[in-house]
């Protein structure tokens, strides 16, 4: 149904076939994810949070974060293949650090960040998580 | 090996065990998004091309990219759920399309916007990818 | 009481002087920025509306937003330096541009794009800011 | 010639007219902010530091720069207006304590992040400029 690896490969073939490899560097992909991110805050910037549930109800603003959101996934996973970075294992990897920086009992309710959640009298923590 | 599905669906849960939900709303995940995207683009920003690829073959540089693509992934895949975008599919939408905005023998080692390849004068193109 | 090109000017000293003009290109500073930028965002992502009022009444918050908001000027101003622009004068003429392009009476209470405004049944705008 | 001051009065003024204050939340300034910055950065994403050195020669790059930086600067003056931010007396505070992060003797043709200039082993410095 799509998988990380067929979009990777996707994009690849797509540069390939355009000689755009050398447009392709990690600095270039970096800002143009970084500009692709940026058009996607700005698709929300003026809506409230109200107005955001409304819309995307009806559909068009669904549509535009829906590009928006490949553009950034599209030079993301590009980034990723040059640098030869497994995207998903560090996602997951991600995820399972979080679980451990960001434990129910500590983290339920609140968005402190991980290192403020060690400070907290009641920690209850084994301080297995520091890292990072 | 890891589907988009999969990493939705344990975000979700994460988010759900910490009572997280009011957190994610949509403005509030591309917020987090763009600054994810500001931490990936910052480290690179001092190095020149050579020496990305000289400190990506060394390792200390390809895991703190990782890292931070990551974080955009995670943050990306979570604002595609809460606004009930498919991801993968838009992302394979966006390839479409940009094949037919980029005809390969228009877009052949150029980076022209694909709005100003239109404006060749040798433009072979049929005109049917007027699309954005 | 600190003018822009007094700050201009101390920015290009401090980096004469630690010899950081090469890695000044206007590529890395935009990246710099874009990090900045990134950083500033990421203060605010979790607060709400009502959160971030109260914060900034007790004043830490407010410091750290001082400190981001610095930071993404000082690039923005050395970006500025090193491709010849006028900042400020700039500034000016995007107000004046904004300023037509936003007539009053058209954009009044509403955060429609000025591209959107146009469209408008009643519009009584003469059509002159059609710039961008 | 056009103070931080008069930039900011003019942009209270221009929201005023148009009823536009409740727009201007830090969260949605900063928004617009990102994608501001996202736009500047995305002019320079796939040209090399030559091809934008010939470009700021020419003309029309520096135009759509200056634009993008001047759209940059409205968002952070206006930002700092809602947020009761001094932006130019930061600037300065920054700077200044920049420079007693990155004393020019160690800090001298290299791009390490102040935390490291500390680790350097021929480091002569007095350690007072520990404030991140």
């Amino acid at each position: 149904m799509g998988s990380y690896e067929e979009l990777a490969g996707r994009l690849g073939e797509f540069a390939a076939a355009r000689e755009w490899e050398r447009f392709h560097t990690p600095k270039n992909l970096a800002m143009a994810l970084a500009g692709e991110a940026g058009e996607l805050v700005a698709e929300l910037q003026w809506l409230t949070d109200e107005e955001i549930r409304a819309a995307l109800a009806e559909g068009p603003l669904r549509d535009r974060l829906a590009d928006e959101a490949a553009d950034v996934l599209l030079y993301l996973v590009r980034l990723c293949s040059v640098c030869d970075i497994d995207l998903v294992a560090a996602a997951h990897a991600k995820i399972a650090r979080n679980e451990r920086r960001y434990p129910v009992e500590l983290a339920r309710g609140n968005a402190r960040k991980h290192t403020e959640l060690r400070r907290l009298p009641d920690s209850s923590d084994g301080g297995e998580a520091t890292a990072d």
